[in-house]
């Protein structure tokens, strides 16, 4: 199995099936960010194939198995379709999305970058991340290869850097090419950056998530940020940057996560 | 008129009726925030008080006279309600949204923030920007008292700082005490970030917005600063922090903007 064909959609009628293939769970829920590829798809195929900007609010765990994706386009502009879609499990809703398409060729190049990538270690002098039959880390870090920062990886050793944030490498098993629906998927996949806080830690339920995909990344490994500033009101932000292997920025996310009470 | 009832909206059957108000505009556009504190306003009437995260996708520019909301509760949760909404325009949709509600209550205080609120000059030291009959600053800055750092401020004579970025100091006239939907609209009120680049300048049409509010301001002067980092892709983000008089973090918002081509 490759991501591709473990998000794959069929147009059926006035909607897509797929499903929620084993392998891309936490503790028995489906990673945000597949689903959030998964729904992203189905948009792309009912507008333009590329989104530029996608937001999802997640309403239910998602569980293995079939699902079914309602794409409602909401306006169709020159250079942009506006989509929203739920992302429906046998029994209830699971997200609700809002995005942005455009075609392939709308996507430019770059014209300012005031921020460098994140500075790492070569991968292979940082430990790779492996599921453990214990639940962490999770199955779906057997979905790709992940390389932490050795500053940031002894948050799996539970010793928290004390720095919320993490960085590392990451590509997909086989090293198959990551498109803009990987990338999607991409800015889900690190741990939270608060299991680096010197905070009590639990399971980090996001309520809103936003990812902006810049480019198409060039072949190789994908260098990634992930940071938060801000733990107030209840809630905390976790910032991401994805950079390609050409030291070109892909995507930028955010996510808006609940701060777990102790 | 004050910003509460600029923004008031009835409920009628299964929707909510409001109006653009005038002077709220950028070139006969109403301003983005604006449109969003509107739908908001619907939207926690519709659902529950206080607007925790609001995305907004703009479909067509918003005129001077009725429009009408259409909220839909996608989940109601034990603390927090989905809801989808569209701003509808005598003629088109204005622009669709998404968002995350919640009782004030649950609305907690500070765990961590590691930052600090922008360092500006007192407010008397900075220029007042003042709508010009000719359009620019427009006439939307009657409706705010904003107060702009001098390096930033070149940017209404013409010339740009260089750097992509406006700080400045911000409140409703008269001092109107600026709540949850007041922060959605002063996410949006600054000049875009790009008008201080060195670039070829023009009105900068946003994609997608999302605010995240984290907390009711106490009463005075708002401290605020956007800026953005990545110019890539077409598009250009611009990142806004809101800080109240007390140094608290109150918002938190990113809009992602068509990059104008010269």
């Amino acid at each position: 199995m490759t991501f591709t064909s473990d998000t794959a959609v069929q147009a059926v009628e006035d909607h897509y099936t797929a499903a929620i293939r084993p392998g891309w769970d936490i503790r028995g829920n489906a990673n945000g960010g597949y689903l959030m590829a998964l729904g992203a798809r189905a948009m792309a195929e009912a507008s333009r194939p590329h989104p530029v900007s996608v937001t999802a609010h997640f309403l239910s765990p998602g569980k293995v198995g079939p699902i079914s994706i309602h794409p409602q386009v909401v306006k169709a502009g020159r250079t942009f379709s506006t989509v929203r879609a739920g992302v429906i499990g046998p029994e209830k809703p699971l997200i609700e999305l809002l995005g942005s398409f455009c075609e392939v060729e709308s996507v430019d190049g770059s014209v300012m970058v005031d921020d460098e990538p994140p500075v790492l270690p070569e991968p292979e002098d940082c430990p790779r991340v492996i599921p453990h039959e214990g639940g962490f880390p999770p199955p779906m870090m057997g979905q790709v290869e992940m390389r932490m920062h050795p500053e940031d990886a002894t948050l799996y050793e539970g010793r928290p850097s004390g720095q919320p944030m993490v960085r590392g490498w990451i590509r997909l098993c086989d090293d198959e090419p990551v498109d803009a629906f990987g990338l999607v998927m991409i800015a889900d996949a690190f741990p939270p950056t608060i299991f680096n806080a010197n905070l009590p830690v639990s399971w980090v339920p996001t309520l809103e998530m936003t990812t902006q995909v810049r480019g198409i990344p060039e072949p190789g490994w994908l260098r990634c940020k992930f940071s938060t500033r801000f733990i107030t009101g209840g809630v905390l932000e976790e910032d991401g940057e994805i950079w390609d292997s050409s030291g070109r920025l892909v995507a930028l996310s955010r996510q808006l996560a609940l701060m777990p009470r102790g």
